[in-house]
């Protein structure tokens, strides 16, 4: 049946099978809002140029908004064998529309058709998305202002490193969403230029104004050749590799909370409503909230390898292949914001357990870096006092203690340098107001950090605000 | 809701988000058919191990049969707050059988339960796959079988090589679908074990007898290790493996098949059933199917690293990241079917445009190293004729012609060796006939492969059958 | 022997075969130059800050410029033993500046350290990289400008679609190297970030100036987290989907060069200095070139897959797992180098072969979409016109002519609207200068575009010739 | 210089860049010993065709053998302008054995030179593997024969699940590595199939004997379509799919034993020999070699997605694409082999620390399950019992105890069913050894699967033997 739409040089008509499998109508559909402002935007510039009579515009206008409605009220019957959104809403209007509706698709392809839609809805999703990733840092923060005293041994290789503010670990996060969400700002530019009046692939020989719908849809810029604007598909790939990023920092984010609930390390609880029990085993409470999301990167990964190995090698312009750019965009798309909102409420009502926080110290040597500087401070080459502390540690291993429980004299025997002060000079405490350069974590340098980002998030959100819808 | 199952150890309900955002029905009520065989087969092993008694036994079938066929008839609602399709069928039962459907997942977790159910659903999307995939495999042998007496010329770099029979090129594609059913078997057998009776991961301490499952589900082997059963996903990983090849042969044959339908080489026609046309462009006639299957490799191989990525770097053993094993899994099946059967559909209805494939021999050289070859047999070793030969194509590109355009005059200017019989020597006919080694291009030897081919095919769908449905 | 850096509190020594599995010598001495004036930097700032005297910088300074010279000569051993860059040169500089040495690497750590290696390693490269892209950019238009009149068939799935000029064909690739170029600056913007200062992921109890380091390295921005430093790679994921996207483009430009290389297509000729013969058929002269960068896209999006498969879960913050962040980096850099160098070479010494491109216009109904638009200008709804021109086509194709081939009579029957002037209106050169919306095909828009273009490639310029270094 | 070997029909050198770029001769030298043993084989079956002459046999034979000397000793030149191994090493050939040595390259092209060589050495590549491989099986038996009674908490999503034996939980991954065997046997059946004798693409005129040349270089199978043996790459695939699943299951061992030798699980110690430390922290003993290896999946997913890249739509035949498959199966099979050998040696010298898994048990309820399952063989439906069970949980939290520690008053609050012998039910030893079902993880069942073990891997050891190289 769409061969009533393109089908005058064919004789048969498509395979059923191939009609399905060409078909792009199931999950498209999705873009009807789109589809439909960007057809009406076509025929108002058509009109302003005089390419079709005011007459038809109002026909035209009059048919889209009425189709819109029924779409939005789950009144239209979307078909197979239309192929595609831009089918069934043109096949519809020409029915009721009758030859104004005809003269819609002068000087358009459903190339820079399509791509349009794309453009368009990818905007809106960046907007969209812009929210809950504000709202994920936003609590980041809320939390850190809350925690500011809490101290957690900081890790590398897993192993206590030397300790810091849960508040200080925390803002690592926040620096990570403030970089995605400047991702997210580059891949909203991309988008934001329209192909609207490439045509096929080499542009109208119609009058066209494609400024004018540029402006009508919002689109800042204009695709510089037509060829470009039809098969250009690296906005895709740019906005799939922020969401890699993203659920990349999630994951190792999730990770975290996973371990710090573990009964080992017994950090955290996290919330029931965040958590699931087993069919088996009535003990459990699981994070499932937090491995669901670790494992969304998968998924993620994959549509980003998707689109690559799409496009990798096909000659210009338009190929069907490129058909295959938009489930993984709308997976993507639903995935990452279900991951946002979730993850936000799971740390929203996250429980802080510092006792089992403060059990963690009892056994732990994260600071020997401290003890180290203690005797350059002294005067030693930091080699030596590195090599120094690493035998007091083996020592305090020995004696089943840390290094607060050796005895001086013990030290002493290491290094003569030692003196009394020692002990107080690596208590955690010290330890962790001592690291006051930029950026590290004493809780002078941590609260400067927090008024920081409270600030750039304001601004940050400063640039989305304006692409708010108003009702909203 | 879900809580009413497993939540005796909680406080607060799930988030609603969370609950969405967990539930897996939306995609695994897929899987019905398997999780009721599965129950009923654990059941009856209940039963027979005197776990459950006679009566409880009967009003669980009964149960689980009728809830089979209200599915079946569309008339089961499943509910997003049951999480997945054990608990949506097992709180059902539950309301219909009472008592005995509590004794249900008496020594069972949901965690063997889902291994069982996916183990179960793969192995019969194997069988079901295997038959579009010899249709293909036959498809070609029968298009072979028709066109014996079609030269084209072969390629390397894009750049004619030597002339071989159609036939002979279509049999290459032949032996890569035969690997693929070997890998295919390969994958069945990789799923033909039963994980049930490992429980949660660590057995059951009830009296269960987990070969009887296995035989009344019809699986080769058992997991020999508990832990293993439950969190193994190799067989996915293996399934997706395969598909990952197919798709790629797949889309080299769709790169072959757009390439001769160019108007540039034109030595096909792809059937109306298989192409489209433009909405703008009234003169198109494009190969869509092609592309797209060619376009579809992108997502089977994101598909793969996906549930790679997901499995990457997770302890034992069950993790809610592996809820992430199976929309990939899904979509790929439902792809890989749609691809075979429209690509079948395709090659069958394939014209060989004859004309525009002797076009193509009109300035060819492939037939130059037959010359060097000739050259060779004279007693010239083979660095020097082949240095000859190339001479005599530059000679031939600078005279517009082809080698058997050349004078003998001139071939003799460059090797005395040449006498007339070098042109009837290097005519395509005599090229592709001369080239009569095993596995060659001579029309013996591709009548012969074809035999065996048929052969082998035989003996593969003999696996095969045995497997298949009665009825259908 | 590492372990004499580190191995205080160590019994036994690494495992050999360890020893070699753990050093990263092998491939990070790429980073000696970086690595070094990373160290001088950091020797200064202490020095300035007093934790170092006048005296012991005096002596680093000299060591490390003496050690610097014995690499750039060659004369430098690096021991695997010491496992990476950083040890390799420290041990040296301990050796010949004696406690001095020992005191360089107080108030750093390893983990900081290679973080700011690399930031400094990949500004550079992108540097670098943006001179052959910006010329290849340049190669581009310089072909633009000098093959201004030559029309091809402009495709849609390989099929004729509409005239363009070989001019706006090429700058459809322009187009994609700009915004790459866009890219990469983002990308050297998302490098220029010190994380110097970090320590081992805590910052550093000594008084220390980071922006000091930062500035004498060049540095624009400091990390604010200290945990944040030391364990970001998304700077490494924007690198490689930066190459990911550029190779992609390369990809899609180098297929079109084989098919156009092709004696079906036979529109260029590649150079033979960018080509290669067959060691058994003589008349082979392959595209190799064009084929080695078409598949150089698998390393490349294989590098982006493996980032981020690694820091996929990986806790906060150093974890060794980050070590493989380097080779897939390094070996990026150096295909995407060459890809670059051989393919600009590639295209410079292009020919176009104008008499093919002709030939392929022969058959060619690329003017369809013009035939109906000159019914639309004659008042006919776009959708009647569309079919009737099929009908035309379909005709043509029967009486194995083109559209210009029919006769006036033929177009009146399917429509009365036809007149003389048809044949005028589509004739090729008619329908290319016709498409004279923006960015359309048409002489005038061309050449606006390809002034633009140079413009534009100027500005880009400025921005990355005040980082080339002076001399080179 | 190439060009002497195949530039007759060439009128300009190549390009310098283009040289090394296209050059293969780099990593492709890895291949010597192949090339010259399938050039070995080919000439004997020349001469034993009769196509060259004994004497001419006796000179390349002999030229060969003088040649793999002296690559073996460090004497060979390799050079770039030669492009690669193939004509490195026939160009020495000619200069050394003269005329004999221009006619080896008779009835064979690069094209199922390479081919043939990469099967040959990819074969003896699988059975070198299988050594590390059945050597960290056999560890792994040798662990759980060792530490019999050592009971774990086995975890699902990070939390204790229920109690089982160590040995158990290594045994899953001695499943795995034993479903890896069976692929690297697949990998290395499908490797071992001749491409000798198809030419560059299309078979030879001349009257070879393939079978001869399969049956002198040891492969069972010969490739039945000449087309298919020079562009068939599945058996790279094949085996980095076997690499990716293999690296995937390190993967996870890795993480848990990086999380076992955290301190707050301490489950663990690593030798020193496997462990490192800190250039700053004195005290850390990092688990490097564990990190790695989990690190080392991702450039080995990247080397798979980067084959599957490379091969998706390209056309029949050979294309210089293809050359790309190399260098990521070389550095896949390096990495593999060293992550497997150190692997065995930190397993080997693994400790197990007792007392830290002892007070893992303290704040455990691993045992409901089996409270549960004491309610259910008291008559109790199992959704009943689950539910109980999981309020004495959250009872047992409240009262900071765990299920034994519980009153008898308490559950019989709860559940009048419990009686006195539930505490001793419910001890960990008790519900180890309950699990007493195949495959689960009761003493009896643990003692007879690692017999099992043994059983297979004597079986599968049997397999490989056959191929060691007996001096060796």
């Amino acid at each position: 049946m769409a061969k009533t739409m393109w089908g005058g040089r064919f004789n048969r008509d498509t395979d059923k099978l191939m009609e399905k499998f060409n078909a792009s109508i199931a999950f498209d559909k999705r873009l009807f809002r789109q589809d439909i402002k960007g057809s009406m935007a076509h025929a108002k510039m058509l009109a302003e140029c005089k390419i079709i009579s005011k007459k038809d515009l109002a026909l035209i206008i009059k048919g889209l908004s009425a189709i819109l409605k029924d779409i939005e009220k789950g009144k239209f019957i979307f078909k197979t064998e239309l192929e595609d959104i831009h089918m069934n809403i043109e096949s519809e209007l020409i029915r009721r529309a009758g030859d104004a509706g005809k003269k819609l698709h002068t000087a358009r392809s459903r190339n820079d058709q399509i791509a349009a839609d794309v453009h368009l809805y990818l905007k809106e999703e960046c907007v969209s998305l812009s929210k809950p990733l504000i709202s994920l840092a936003q609590t980041l923060l809320d939390l850190s202002n809350k925690n500011k005293d809490i101290i957690i041994p900081a890790m590398t290789h897993l192993q206590h490193a030397q300790p810091v503010y849960f508040s200080h670990h925390l803002l690592a996060y926040f620096s990570m969403f403030e970089r995605d969400l400047q991702r997210l700002k580059h891949s909203f530019e991309a988008a934001d230029i329209s192909p609207l009046g490439a045509g096929a692939l080499a542009g109208t020989t119609f009058p066209i104004d494609r400024k004018m719908t540029a402006d009508l849809l919002g689109f800042k810029n204009i695709y510089s050749n037509s060829l470009d604007a039809v098969s250009d598909r690296d906005y895709i790939v740019d906005f799939l590799s922020f969401c890699s990023i993203l659920i990349m920092h999630l994951s190792r984010f999730c990770e975290e909370l996973i371990l710090w609930q573990s009964s080992e390390f017994s950090f955290i609880e996290i919330d029931d409503a965040y958590s699931t029990g087993s069919s088996m085993m009535p003990q459990k409470k699981n994070p499932d909230a937090a491995e669901l999301i670790r494992g969304k990167s998968g998924r993620i990964f994959g549509h980003l390898i998707a689109i690559l190995t799409v496009m990798k090698g096909l000659p210009l312009a338009y190929n069907k292949d490129m058909q295959e750019d938009k489930e993984g965009l709308f997976d993507a798309i639903d995935n990452i914001k279900m991951c946002l909102s979730v993850f936000d409420g799971m740390i929203k009502t996250l429980k802080i357990n510092e006792s089992g926080i403060k059990k963690s110290f009892e056994n732990d040597f994260s600071n020997a870096t401290d003890m180290a500087d203690y005797l350059v401070k002294k005067g030693l080459p930091f080699r030596f006092a590195h090599k120094i502390c690493g035998q007091a540690v083996l020592l305090a291993i020995k004696k089943r203690t840390n290094l607060i429980g050796l005895d001086l004299d013990d030290l002493r025997k290491l290094s003569p340098l030692f003196e009394k002060d020692i002990f107080e000079k690596i208590s955690i405490k010290t330890c962790v107001n001592g690291r006051d350069s930029y950026g590290a974590t004493s809780a002078k340098q941590v609260l400067f950090q927090i008024n920081k980002a409270m600030e750039n998030l304001k601004n940050i959100k400063n640039f989305w605000i304006k692409y708010y819808p108003k009702s909203k």
